[in-house]
């Protein structure tokens, strides 16, 4: 594991500062020693990046397919050794790492799928109309193409799937943008070994160099330089919210305004409605205990808050929930960072007005630091509607449970909630039918609904929406799941006149790629006529 | 005509101070007074605005066809006395008018028929896959939402095609946002026209009346209040780089932050080849001459700046454009403060140095006031690189030439310029051929690239591209022109395991609004099996 700084896909080596990764559960330094970035690297990265975009204009498509799917053996090569050093550095167990090295992979392999399908470039001919009068219409043809260099912060709560080849680097590397990625401090060794993966793959390619670059720091120097470059084109992050609004600012002290894409907090609010939690209150309280303390509950789905209605089922589910919480075990936290500020958190929200613990696991573990001790805590709708406070997120296996009064004190309650990732409804059919004003209240304040699902578990797939009205992400109209992702690191570019030969694939008459086209406003993959 | 408010398709009389309007050919006011907005109806509006938005979340497509078609049919049916008033506040000739309005009843029409087709929601369905191991996948569907209430600024240069009925106003409606309209002040009373046709859309087709609302502001005090309002979700605006800044500035501000999508300047270069230019000189600069002071270079893609390498054609060249130039006569500008603008701008770079006035009109209409003066002016590549300014788009009927040395100097000369909303190449296919590298360069800094055209005249369809990199835009992701527009003002909204009988239209099994769907990946018109 080589611990020095990536830039454009070869390792920099300099007397900088020196950074160590700690193990979370035993509180001690990892093998390994990681070199702090300077800005002469920042600069050194972004002009390799933006010499590599210009390269990567009139990149055969195929070339980007095999770089994505290089990507992904090279990594699932590696993967023993990656998913040892991931469990070391962020407490999560090996079976939930083996998963996510699955879903990292298979996110390079559905990238890789979509830019051999080739449609997604959202090709659009409007064909000459030389005798139109009283103007001729030109010849127009416009589709996307990649908007420039973008920088990557590498997520702590997913270190495989949203992190150095996560989605975000993943969707823009597909796009055909170039990346630049701060590594995150709380697992540089990952950080390291997934790069050679994406070096490895660059080698082997021979894609521009530019490409790729990494950089670490354990403070705030180098994301800042990297956000404010001016050769920086767009910037994904998933994290908090301080931490997403901090880039979200920082961006706009640019002189030029670029894209930022922080998905932020969530609480992914619950709402139990009547009927069902009659019938099912017991299976209720199990299944969102699980998804509550699913990860040591460091979701961004995770399912933070709760409402039911006060009806014969609530204390049933009261019961089972408490029961199903106080038998859930500690787990370590991805730092001892995150376990410090959820203990904080936790705390200052158990002692606000009108509130009071439910239930709290005592399967605490005494050997290992940084655990999570997961909790629910129960107040009224009343006290939840004065103290906005209570809507925010607590990063960890803490939930609260709001009991409404009444249908109305639901609806009052809901209204008070901001923007989500998700919101889950648990209902039956007749349920619905009698909350169907509610339901659209909730609507407008997320960007999936679900209906008796848990919202943990996110589908990697072209249907999924991860991202939701603010303060959710700062961009309720982008998604950072799944293959749409791609469409944060694009802009259209229209060509008027412009003679076949020189149009781009996607453009030319005869559809040599084969994709679907609107042409006249038509959808179809047959050749301009 | 009325000159009052209008909040929620409803005049509000109050004791505001009293605005009119200015005719800038005899710089007398002309008939109406209108009244200065106050920030009590930038509330009731947005409140308004929020209710519509809601209620329209389950309209019938077909409801805001008609609204829109209505829209048009309002408009036409009073085209007389809207061009007619449209004229006197604008200077722009009837002719022009006539087919502003005709472009602007077209526009309308033509999100019409998005909206009648419907495919414009890009409806994505992954079907449930129950037997899938380790993890069933949950059914999964996504279609685009709109975001919320928008805020438009009407344009000075378009009184008709981007104002209170333009295109930014047709497409968020048309994404089913609520539209609260700032009017310009340089034509309160074409806005008051308009107003009144989109009024009596909305009674006739039963619209919730929040769907729109107008005001009045001589000063900047109801922009401010509108952006930062926490209710507004989105901004449109064309305009000055100044004036999009200003308002990018405000809306980052606000807590929460929303797009804001400013058109702004431009100086569209035209890059002529060596080739071309020895076998057209005559013919390029009687086109260029005309595209340049076409409506007083008043457009946003005025074709500002002119590149040609010192080539036999070259002095052929001037002298044509010379005479052609010289012959426009001149015209009124769209206000005495653009027309003010444009002598300080155009008179501050006449004197640059290294510029020559290489040609000058001196047919100056005497009897009218906010006359505009067609003028070209020269400098050598050399002078060119070494000054910023030179690039900065000058709003009138002013253009540059820029003569390059050799084919370095030219390359040298374009890597200068920053982000346009268009780029013109003259060219031979031999020209071409022997320049990729420069085209190239130039495809990274333009929404639309032409061959042999101008860039004047902008296509409302499809493929038409109207953004571009920074400065032409604040971001280049869309486009302010074309059907594409409607993509501004929506979000993807995702259901999970939702059930058939509550899905949106668009998402159930079997689409009954028989619009394309990607099913599995693959875009189709069936239903789902």
């Amino acid at each position: 594991m080589i611990g020095e700084n990536i830039v454009a896909s070869a390792y920099i080596a300099h007397q900088g500062q020196e950074l160590q990764a700690i193990n979370p559960g035993t509180g001690k330094s990892l093998a390994g020693l990681f070199q702090k970035a300077s800005t002469q690297m920042v600069e050194a990265a972004l002009a390799a990046a933006n010499q590599a975009f210009f390269t990567c204009q009139n990149i055969d498509p195929n070339k980007k397919v095999l770089f994505l799917q290089t990507i992904a053996e090279a990594l699932a090569a590696n993967g023993e050794e990656i998913i040892q050093r991931a469990a070391e550095e962020s407490g999560l167990p090996i079976p939930r790492l083996q998963g996510e090295l699955g879903r990292t992979t298979g996110q390079l392999r559905l990238f890789a799928e979509l830019i051999l399908e080739g449609s997604w470039v959202d090709a659009v001919i409007d064909p000459a109309l030389p005798e139109r009068s009283p103007m001729p219409r030109p010849d127009l043809r416009k589709m996307l193409v990649p908007i420039g260099p973008v920088v990557v912060f590498g997520a702590s709560n997913f270190p495989l799937a949203f992190s150095v080849a996560g989605g975000d680097t993943v969707s823009a590397l597909a796009a055909g943008c170039p990346v630049i990625v701060k590594a995150h401090p709380a697992h540089y060794g990952t950080s390291a070994l997934v790069a050679e993966a994406i070096i490895s793959a660059v080698e082997k390619t021979g894609m521009p160099k530019g490409i790729f670059s990494m950089l670490y720091d354990d403070g705030h120097e180098i994301g800042r330089a990297l956000v404010q470059h001016p050769q920086t084109k767009a910037v994904a992050f998933t994290g908090s919210f301080k931490g997403g609004m901090a880039l979200v600012r920082l961006a706009e002290e640019r002189p030029e305004p670029i894209p930022v894409f922080a998905e932020m907090g969530s609480i992914n609010p619950v709402i139990i409605l009547p009927e069902i939690l009659e019938s099912k209150a017991e299976e209720l309280a199990r299944q969102l205990a699980g998804s509550l303390t699913l990860g040591a509950g460091q979701f961004c789905t995770n399912p933070g808050i709760t409402f039911a209605i006060a009806a014969p089922g609530l204390d049933r589910f009261k019961t089972a929930i408490a029961e199903a919480i106080s038998k859930i075990p500690s787990a370590t936290m991805l730092s001892p960072g995150i376990a410090a500020n959820f203990h904080t958190a936790a705390n200052a929200m158990s002692k606000e007005k009108g509130i009071s613990v439910l239930a709290e696991s005592n399967l605490i573990n005494k050997e290992l630091e940084s655990q999570s001790i997961p909790r629910i805590l129960e107040v009224n709708a009343s006290d939840f509607i004065k103290n906005k406070h209570l809507g925010e997120e607590v990063f960890g296996p803490q939930g609260l449970l709001v009991c409404c009064a009444d249908v109305q004190e639901l609806q009052n309650a809901v209204q008070e909630l901001e923007g989500q990732l998700t919101i889950t409804l648990m209902a039956t059919a007749k349920d619905l039918q009698q909350h169907l004003e509610i339901i659209d209240r909730l609507k407008t304040k997320t960007g999936r609904i679900i209906l008796n699902g848990v919202p943990t578990g996110v589908e990697v797939c072209a249907a999924m929406q991860h991202g939701g009205p603010f303060p959710a992400t700062n961009d309720s109209r982008f998604t950072s799941v799944g293959s749409d992702a791609v469409y944060r690191f694009v802009r259209p570019l229209a060509f008027q006149d412009w003679p076949e030969e020189l149009l781009p694939d996607a453009l030319k008459d005869a559809n040599p790629l084969g994709i679907y086209r609107k042409i006249d406003q038509q959808l179809t993959k047959s050749h301009v006529k």
